[in-house]
């Protein structure tokens, strides 16, 4: 379902919009994030992304990650916005941790 | 009645001027912002724009939004005025989460 | 009265001098700040300004307002002092968050 | 009295040594600084000034100020030192709010 | 068991992926953290680095560490994640400390 | 006794080492610091110099101060060090407030 | 028998691994430092240096110290190893205030 939502959010300067995917089963291969951890990280699908972060010297750096890419990110520094009964986390690029490699 | 609002007030730097829109129902692709979360995200016009933000090196950057453009932001950091009866927020462009693309 | 006063005080850097402006009734395209906003904006008269900010490539950026100019600000970073009777705040530029257009 | 004392203190980089001017009477053009305020800002009188502030790029700026000039500052941001019985502040370029104009 | 796992975590910016080493005794060469430490120290393998830091030039550092490196670092900067039933953190570079040499 | 002790500490980076000077009378010209200032500055004597502050693009700067040079300083920054009996401190340059002419 | 261990850390960044000299009695010449000072100083040996501080320019600035080194620390900043029984702290090299002539 949440395939067919078009993205109607586009994120500014170095923010992303990522739609959190749930996990609870550890399955082969993948990634389970402890439910317990203190700040807890979160896995989650890009959606879009912003037009990078501005440099002292007034140049754009593209972001790291792209539309599609799964990435793990530390969920406190986002905001939650709701789209057509969906949620996705707005965020820094800096909160974003890592690219789960296909 | 919003739209015949003149508006009178010329940011300073990267800040904007935002009328919030208030909006309780979800509605077809419509976005529907928690009114529950912590950091309570929000919707609004963009009526102004300031010159930009002023690098290091002396330039300044135009905002990445313009006049008309419906922005979600994080409402925390702005700070209320109120002009014929409307409210409206003035906020830093780095307080704008991201565009709803139309 | 107020316009009588001649300013003695020059204001250091990217400092303004601001002579408050009270505005209890809401007029016709006047703008009413509220009282109850708990970072209360104010309105006031841009009474003089300083030679503006330092970069540190060495050069100083002129202020983006002038004598003269209705102002809305942040009041917490202020400094206030009397001049003639008159309350006036220092204030720097970046405290500033909007000019009011005529 | 405070004229016949020679200083002899040479201030460190942006910083400043004034002679603070006690002013409890609201004389005809005359500044007066509340009392009141939480943030007290005094007035006084450069008596020497430092080198200036260093730049990231090697370069020393010279202070806005000048000896002999009377000055309004932050009280909080100094220290005191007592030469001669005569009571002195030491402070930073940037506590100093604005200059008196003759 | 850990030999065989394919990572699927990419860092990003100046992250590495670490695999926590658990030491108990001290062997000959060994190196023992202390367990009452404050700020406890760890060792472990990184499994995979980042593109490197953004300077504000623009180009990106290269990180000092390589897949394979043994590193002692402090634990409370990174954020744990779980693969295929084996722990392993997500730090950034300065949260590492040293390099422990072959 | 003071005179006699060879400094064996060359401070690093833009840090100086000063050995303090009690001073608990006011003699003619001399400078009494209140010792119930609530952040007590202090008078010493510069024993001996880093190499400077290092800049961004990778200079240094010389101190403005040398050795011999009787010092105001705010004592809160400083590390107190013992060689042969004497106290000494160690402080980073901008902990040093202004410099006592002759 | 600390001089028959080989050091098997190697820094990252501006860090050191210095190997701490307990030292109790007075010597003629020897530097004590106050066991009831509020931060206190440690002194101690160089026995490991990283490849410099990183500058915004992306080059690399190497340390003050070197291998071998007596220095003085704040003990605060470090972080405790221990390697074949003997301890060792990893510091940054802000946090080593002095060294040690011979």
């Amino acid at each position: 379902m949440a395939a067919e939502v078009k993205v109607v959010l586009k994120p500014l300067g170095d923010r992303v919009v990522v739609e959190p995917i749930e996990e609870e089963v550890t399955t082969k291969g993948g990634i389970v994030l402890p439910d317990t951890a203190k700040e807890k990280p979160q896995k989650g699908k890009v959606i879009a992304v912003g037009s990078g972060r501005l440099l002292d010297n007034g140049e754009r750096v593209p972001l790291e990650v792209k539309e599609g890419d799964i990435v793990v990110f530390a969920k406190y520094g986002g905001t939650e916005v709701e789209i057509e009964g969906n949620e996705y986390v707005i965020l820094s690029e800096r909160d974003l941790l890592a690219v789960v490699q296909k």
